[in-house]
């Protein structure tokens, strides 16, 4: 997946400092803070796109509704969904959708011509082998 | 775009149903509603998945930021991007991004196999009319 930064990230509430999260909802950040794992202390900026374009409500539902083992994907995903909408707020993702679809339809376009010239030099050499045993010429083995 | 439904949807607040979005969160729909362009009575269901992935006022923000002639573009983007959040939980968007970009790298490959191969014909067809001038035979024109 594109986006792998912290599904493996170990928190420890522990810490003195709080979640990026709780830091800048300016809240205790407790052991059971559903954001903590994912959005450490050092990804302030990260949860700060999060928030601005899903909400914290609303990511702390995301998160809550995944098994464990799939939260840590489900907010990379987040984190880079939201990054894409900032930096382009009125496609997001879907203009990263939409120049990968080109691009595939493109290289479609150009794997199709490679096959017809392909083709075209398969027929080629048939008609010389052919023309070759005909008239008695060279093999067309090479 | 991937998304292009209701960016020409003309809105008429003169109409007697209230827009998808002022019906789900049961409020009087004005002239000035910013998503009665974007979010007609009949799209109660797009409106509900934007709602639950952005919330209304991150919506209501995002399109309050744009100049008129963008936001419907990103009213789609966003009924896409909620769309595939609510299909695929944990990936959203960046499943679709995943595999494209797998299928770009396949295509690629499968692309640079067959200029390899139209290549090796290349060096082939020379190979033959090489042959076919040092021993007297057929030219390589066909």
């Amino acid at each position: 997946m594109a986006a792998s930064r912290s599904s493996s990230t170990s928190f420890s509430n522990a810490s003195t400092s709080p979640c990026a999260a709780c830091k800048l909802l300016r809240r205790t950040c407790n052991s059971d803070c559903v954001f903590a794992p994912y959005f450490p202390d050092d990804q302030s900026q990260q949860f700060a796109n999060v928030e601005k374009i899903f909400g914290a409500s609303n990511v702390a539902n995301m998160l809550n509704d995944l098994p464990i083992h799939q939260k840590g994907d489900a907010a990379n995903s987040l984190i880079f969904e939201a990054d894409a909408r900032v930096k382009e707020p009125i496609y997001g993702c879907v203009g990263a959708i939409s120049r990968l679809q080109l691009e595939v339809a493109q290289l479609q376009k150009e794997l199709c011509s490679a096959h017809t010239g392909i083709d075209r030099y398969g027929v080629y050499t048939a008609g010389q082998e052919y023309k070759g045993s005909a008239y008695g010429g060279a093999s067309a083995s090479f």
